[in-house]
């Protein structure tokens, strides 16, 4: 089910990739997803008021083809964001020039972009590759290996999972990328999930939503939303499979997919060291057990204490009082791995030797129950690490 | 106006401080001040909803004692926070010891705490000094700082600030600590205000609101609201000049007081090499200014580019796009210094060495003009560098 794990290729798409010069280190920095015929596709996007030229486009291109994708290009290296409308031009310009290649509607490219802001998308670079991208498409894993890798930025790997439907006569697999800017609003990432199912583009977007809520919208790395966040799902139908006649093991494979992904950008962000497998218990409903992972998340002193393994509960304790929810603190109580550190807001006797050691461990396990309810929420969350600063310092612009 | 210049000490209050072995440096822990007579007093609290003892019974005492204080009694190195019905008591146990030494009601006694949490307050080792710090105390510029000093944490210098009223007849002064924790919640820090005009403590609660309002809630280094926040305003009357007499010249000097001191605790922020006067401007109201302000200042994005002085005007972008205002992204401008930058949200030809030398000052300044209406707020902030992290990372618990 993660990267490692086997892939089951969806059928009914093609991958390719190609080194156009975007990124100055001279990666691969266009992508490109080919449907053998139309598929249905939805997407969900940032939440961030201010969105990339794709972004835009792609909303709008879903809207008047009715939901219907053909290709999908991505470029990396470069956002196309805070770009005006020259960005916006630029980006129609990838999609038409494409379409024209193709012989579709330039609203059946979904475009996306990942990268530096505010830096003029070099389209010319783009549109000189478009035929030898096309050319050299294919159905291969390693094809499929080659599209994950140039939608890359600074991540370390790829990130890729796949789960069969049955016993493989279908298949929901999916590719992410995204190591900072990683905030739990909506899609955080770019996200790219197919399957060969048949499904409406009115069954993907409820399935998707679901998905996305349990899986992407729960991790955080650093707190900030990014402008380009996408994902977007397409089902080619090429299986033979109905989605809604298997619809329990779709939904459940879909959202096992998204859990891996997520699980494999937070544990891919920038400057990690420890994974944090954060669980509010007790709450009163998921909005705001929400809250209080958010809070605790976004904290730099909680997150900080976490570089160092200090198994610190009381920053924990007071970003738990500070997340707006009416906490009594004579409740809450907290864990660090299987130990209660700290019960109706006053220090328990523990092995602090043990809770430091659990806190060493690259993926280690927190609980805090709030004694307010019955809701509870899994989240994902990393330290703050002198390296995260480094990473980010690097005066670059 | 600030620590290098002229303390002006107000009439009426005497000052202590006393080594007790509560912090492991051997460093002063115990601090006193000592009212000639009762004073009216104010406070404003932490919006936590966890909170310490001290900040408990402080609150609980100024109702009692219909806001008038006699002593002050502050620890540092324990926050008396997560300590349960003990920690209560052991808060208690201080006042009432002291109470009886100055023949007063312990409700007249105002206690402070801060430091560790989640460690019991060693309640003996503070009593057993209180007879001493009593003994020890006096009304002179050395006394007042061996009080600023003994209330200091991870702060590296005394917190001071002073402005003379009627031409010295009478004064308004302060004295704070804080360097970590710090966030624009109501009073997130200690901070002791004396005056010797005459006031009710109605009068002073006016005051304090409106000066903390636009002082100590318009700053950020972490984003971390501590438990134990406190800003006392106490007025002794010994000048003889009447607070209603000099209205205008006491709230401003009051104002002056407190932004003194709130440019100091942002100065000496953990690990902080850059402070950052982030104007918001063009915003519809002050509200959502602040909410823009917030969200740029605790965005980890922009505060490690802000380390590595890079004019990288996208990040700070985005996180105005994610606070939450509807911003429309065509209107919005960022200013570095005295450079335009991003118009329109696109970028601006600008000189980029000159950007990059800018934030390379200890103190430079931001602009981010919304395009929504005519409210302009002033917010104080830093960034965020591997110091920070280095600081808070340390296993210490």
């Amino acid at each position: 089910m993660t990267e490692s794990g086997p892939i089951f290729l969806p059928k009914g798409f093609k991958f390719s990739s190609a080194t156009v010069g975007i990124k100055a280190s001279g990666k691969p920095d266009l992508a490109l997803i080919l449907a053998d015929r139309p598929t249905s596709a939805a997407a969900l996007f940032t939440k961030n008021f201010v969105t990339a030229a794709p972004v835009e486009v792609g909303r709008g291109s879903l809207v008047k083809s009715h939901g219907l994708v053909r290709a999908v290009i991505v470029n990396s290296g470069n956002a196309n964001c805070a770009t005006g409308r020259a960005g916006m031009r630029a980006c129609q310009k990838v999609c038409s020039d494409l379409a024209q290649f193709l012989n579709i509607k330039p609203v059946e490219v979904f475009p996306s972009s990942t990268g530096i802001i505010g830096v003029p998308l070099p389209v010319e670079k783009i549109s000189a590759q478009l035929k030898s991208l096309l050319e050299k498409s294919g159905a291969s894993p390693d094809h499929f290996r080659q599209f994950a890798s140039a939608v890359l930025t600074t991540d370390t790997r790829l990130k890729l999972a796949s789960i069969p439907l049955r016993n493989g006569k279908a298949a929901v697999t999916g590719v992410a990328k995204g190591s900072g800017m990683i905030h739990p609003q909506l899609a955080t990432m770019l996200v790219y999930l197919l399957t060969d199912a048949i499904a409406t583009p009115a069954e993907l977007r409820r399935s998707l939503r679901n998905a996305c809520a349990e899986t992407f919208n729960t991790i955080s790395i650093d707190g900030d939303t990014s402008t380009n966040d996408t994902v977007l799902l397409l089902a080619s139908g090429a299986s033979g499979v109905r989605m809604r006649s298997v619809q329990k093991e779709f939904e459940k494979a879909l959202r096992g997919v998204c859990q891996s992904l997520a699980e494999q950008i937070v544990a891919d962000g920038e400057g990690v060291q420890h994974v944090i497998h954060l669980r509010i218990e007790q709450a009163k409903d998921r909005a705001e057990a929400l809250r209080v992972a958010r809070a605790i998340s976004h904290s730099l002193l909680v997150k900080t204490a976490w570089a160092g393994a200090d198994p610190n509960w009381g920053r924990i304790l007071a970003a738990v009082g500070r997340s707006g929810v009416r906490v009594n603190p004579n409740r809450v109580t907290i864990f660090i791995g299987a130990q209660k550190v700290c019960s109706a807001s006053t220090a328990c006797v523990f092995d602090e030797r043990a809770a430091h050691e659990e806190l060493s461990k690259a993926e280690s396990r927190v609980i805090v129950q709030l004694g307010r309810g019955r809701a509870r929420l899994d989240f994902l969350t990393t330290d703050l690490t002198t390296d995260y600063v480094r990473i980010n310092a690097d005066y670059s612009t």
